[in-house]
C-alpha cells in the first residue's frame, strides 16, 4: 500500500465549510474596499529574489521561501564552491525565484513596473497568499493570507479618514466590537526629541503600556533602568499618565511637545483625523494611544490597530503611512498609507462569538432524492426550473438506498429535501420536506420555488 | 540608481481591469457550480515532493517547481554526490516540497486524508492557480488558474448531464456561442477491439479528425502507413464516414460494435446523456465527436471538450470520468468524473468579442472633487450617505488642480463626477456632471443617490 500522504508542515487544506467562511471575510472586506474606490491587483507568486532579498532584514531573507532553478542548477558554480557547503550564499546560485513574503514589496514593485499606466493616487488592494519559512505553530503559518489596502501617491490625511471608516465599515458588517487605535511616529518622535533619548522610543512605550498593571512608581523604575536620565523622566510625566479623551489627551500633547516641530505636527495631524471622523458616526470607538508602536521602523506618520472587545486575541488589523515606497527600486518620491486585516484572526473571531450569518455559510438549499432512473429524470425538469430561480439545487446522483441520501443531505447541511415517487410524480408535484421540522408538503415546482425564496 | 525590477518569465501582473475581468469570469463559474450543489475547497501551494512527484510523467516530474529546504539543504549529501552535480538527483535531496501542478493530484490527496469528513459523493470544486516550469511562450504560462469541478464517489451519469448543464449555463451567461463535444473512451476501446488494434486509438482518431481535410482516400491512405491492415480499415468506414445527428450516429456505431462488450457500454452512456440532455433544452449544441481524444491514458469513459464557434481558438473547456482517482495513496474505489473551464482562454475569448458586461468591469461609480478642506469635510458627509446606499463612491483626496482630478477620473473611467464649491455648499447640494454627456445638474445628495442607482 502506498504511504499515507501528508501536507507540508505550516501549511492547511481548507474544507468547503471553512472555505465559506473564508470567502465571506473576504467578500465583505473587498466589498467595502470597493465602497471607497479601491481596485484589486494580483501579482505573482513567485518573485526574483534580487526583489525579495534584503527588504526583511536578515531574519526575512533567511525565511523567504527559495525556487530551485529548472535544468542544470549546477552550472556556473565551481566544485570548491560547492564544498564550501554554504547554504545561504548557494542558495542564491541555485535559486533566481522565491516566494512572496507579504504584499508590500511586490507592491512597490509592480508601482515601479507599471508607473506609466497608474493614475495616481492609486488605491488599490490586494487579498493573495504569501509564504514564511518560520517555525510554525498555534496561529502562525507558513502559507496564509493577506488583504491589504493602500492609497500611494497622496499626502492628503483623508486617506487616513477613510481607511479608519474602511475599518469601521468592515467590523460593523461582521458584527465584531473593536476599539480602533490610533497613534501617529511624529508625536513619539517629538516626545523623544524634547526628552533628548531619540533611540529610546520603543523602551518609553513599552514602559508607559504598564501602567495600569505596575502602577506609576514602577514605571519611572523601569525608565531609570533603561538608562533615562531624571530629569527627562520628570518630562515624560504627563505622557505617562496620559488620559481622558482624545481631544484632552491631544491638549496636553500640544503643551508638553510645544518644543518639537515635528512632535507638534504629529499632534496636529491626529487632530484632523479624529475632528474629521468624529463627524462621521463610527459605529466604534477611535482611542488616541502612545503606546502603540507596531513598525516603527516603517511607519513615518499615522499608525493604527484594531483590537476586539469581547475576543481575547493580538491585534486584528493594522496600518500606518509610510514614506518612500519604491525607492528601492530607483523611484523616489512615493509615500503612501495602508492597512491589513488579519484574516486568519478574524476566522476565530467570528468563529468564537458565533458570528457567521447562516446565509453565508449555507450551500445548497434543496436536494431531490433519487429513487431510479424515471424520477431521477422527472426530478432534473424540476431542478432545471429550480435552479433558474437561483436555488442552489441538487439530486443525489445514485438511486441509493434512502437512508444514505437522507445521511448525505444531514451532512452538508442541506434545509430541505424534495421526494419524487409515482404518487408525485402522478400528481405533477414532489414532496418538500423540512429537514429541520420534518414538516412534509406536496407542492407544484413553483410553489416549491415561492416556498424556497421565502414567499 | 537601483536595478530595474522584473517579475519572472512566464509570469503576469493584473491590472485593476484584468483583475475585474478575471473575477467577472471565476464569478460566474463559481455561481454556477453553486447551483448545482458544488463545494469549494483550497489546498496548499506547497505540496510535498512525495505526493507529486511520479504522477505527471518522466516530463511533468522535470516542470514541477521544487522549493529549497529551509536551514542547512546540503547536511546528509556526501561530497560526492555533490560533485557528481547530479541535478535531478540531488533536487529530491535539496527540496522536499514542490508547488501544486494541478488541481488534481491536490484533490486526490485531499480525499484521502480527509474521506472520514467526507459526504460522498463529494461535489468539489477548486479554483486556484498551478504552476509548470514549461517555456514559456504566447498563451502558456508558468502560473495560470484551474477552475475544476469534480464528483467523486458515485457512477451516476447523472454526472455527467450536470456537468455539460454547467458547461452550457456556464457559457450561456457570457454570452460565448460554443459546440459541446462529447466522447467516450468506451466506445474508441470498442473500435480498436473489433479491428483488433489495441494501441492504434491515437492514429486511428488523428485520421478521421483530417476527413474534411484530406477526403476519404487520404485518411485510408494514412491509417494503412500507420500499419492497421486492410480488413481493419474497411471496418473502419462506417466510422470514418459517420455522420448525421447524434442519434444518428449513435445507430450506426450500435451496429459496427454490436460484437464489442465494451463499445456497446459506450453507446448506450453516451445515448443516456444525449438523450437526458434532450429534454433540458441546453443553449448551446452537444455533438458526439469520436475524433475527441483528450486525455486518452486517464479518462475511462465520458470524455468533453469546449470550442468556441466564434473565435479560432483551441479547447476552452474540457473533462471526463476518470477510475481510481486515489488508488496511488492507497485508497481504492474512488471513481469520478470532472470539468476544467480554461479561465486564460475564456478570457481572450471574451476580450475579443468584447462580451463583458460594463457593470462587471465598472470600478468607482461617483468622485467628488476635492476643492479644499471645508469642501472636503462637506462633501465627505454626502459621501458616507452614498456609500451607505451601497454606492461605490471616492474623494480625490488631494485638493489638486481640477484638470489633475478630472484626469484621474478619467483613467479611472469613472461615469459621474460631483462638484462641490462655496455655492453647493450654500445650498447643501453638489453639482453633479454626467462624464460621457457632460451634463450638469445641481442635486441634493438623495437626488444623486436616486441618479446613480437609475431611478
Amino acid at each position: 500500500m502506498a504511504a499515507k500522504p501528508s501536507i507540508p508542515k505550516g501549511t492547511r487544506d481548507f474544507s468547503p465549510v471553512e472555505m465559506a467562511k473564508r470567502n465571506y471575510i473576504f467578500d465583505t472586506i473587498r466589498d467595502v474596499y470597493h465602497l471607497y474606490g479601491f481596485q484589486q491587483i494580483e501579482t505573482p507568486s513567485m518573485e526574483m529574489l534580487s526583489t525579495l532579498m534584503g527588504k526583511y532584514g536578515d531574519e526575512g531573507d533567511k525565511l523567504l521561501f527559495k525556487i530551485q532553478n529548472s535544468g542544470d542548477y549546477f552550472s556556473g558554480i565551481t566544485d570548491e564552491e560547492l564544498l564550501s557547503r554554504n547554504a545561504a550564499k548557494l542558495a542564491s546560485k541555485f535559486c533566481e525565484k522565491g516566494l512572496r513574503y507579504d504584499l508590500t514589496v511586490p507592491f512597490a514593485r509592480y508601482v515601479v513596473m507599471h508607473r506609466e499606466d497608474i493614475a495616481f493616487p492609486f488605491k488599490r488592494y490586494q487579498i493573495q497568499p504569501v509564504w514564511r519559512a518560520d517555525r510554525p505553530q498555534k496561529g502562525r503559518y507558513r502559507e496564509f493570507y493577506q488583504c491589504d489596502a493602500d492609497v500611494v501617491g497622496s499626502d492628503s490625511l483623508v486617506n487616513e479618514v477613510e481607511l479608519m471608516q474602511i475599518i469601521d465599515t468592515v467590523f460593523s458588517r461582521f458584527g465584531i466590537r473593536v476599539c480602533i487605535k490610533i497613534n501617529n511616529r511624529k508625536i513619539l518622535s517629538g516626545i523623544v526629541e524634547i526628552i533628548g533619548e531619540a533611540d529610546k522610543i520603543v523602551d518609553i512605550t513599552v514602559a508607559i503600556d504598564k501602567l495600569d498593571k505596575i502602577g506609576l512608581d514602577n514605571v519611572n523604575a523601569e525608565l531609570k533602568e533603561k538608562g533615562i536620565g531624571e530629569e527627562a523622566i520628570a518630562k515624560l510625566q504627563p505622557i505617562i499618565l496620559l488620559s481622558g479623551t482624545n481631544a484632552e489627551k491631544l491638549a496636553t500633547l500640544k503643551e508638553v511637545l510645544s518644543a518639537s516641530e515635528i512632535g507638534l505636527k504629529g499632534v496636529e495631524e491626529s487632530e484632523f483625523i479624529l475632528r474629521t471622523l468624529q463627524t462621521m458616526n463610527l459605529k466604534n470607538e477611535i482611542e488616541l494611544d502612545l503606546t502603540l508602536a507596531r513598525g516603527l521602523n516603517y511607519y513615518t506618520g499615522a499608525i493604527f490597530e484594531v483590537k476586539a472587545l469581547d475576543v481575547q486575541i493580538g491585534s486584528i488589523t493594522g496600518g500606518g503611512r509610510y514614506d518612500n515606497l519604491t525607492g528601492v527600486f530607483g523611484m523616489a518620491g512615493v509615500s503612501g498609507v495602508g492597512i491589513s486585516f488579519g484574516a486568519d484572526r478574524i476566522f476565530d473571531v467570528l468563529n468564537q462569538l458565533d458570528l457567521y450569518p447562516k446565509e453565508a455559510v449555507n450551500g445548497t438549499e434543496i436536494m431531490f432524492v433519487n429513487f431510479g432512473e424515471k424520477e431521477a429524470a422527472f426530478s432534473m425538469n424540476m431542478l432545471a426550473k429550480v435552479r433558474a430561480a437561483g436555488i442552489r439545487a441538487e439530486i443525489f446522483p445514485d438511486s441509493a438506498k434512502m437512508k444514505k441520501q437522507m445521511g448525505y443531505a444531514n451532512a452538508k447541511q442541506i434545509p430541505f429535501v424534495a421526494i419524487v415517487g409515482e404518487n408525485e410524480m402522478n400528481e405533477g408535484k414532489a414532496m418538500l420536506k423540512n429537514m429541520e421540522s420534518g414538516e412534509q408538503q406536496l407542492v407544484s415546482v413553483e410553489e416549491l420555488i415561492a416556498k424556497l425564496q421565502g414567499n
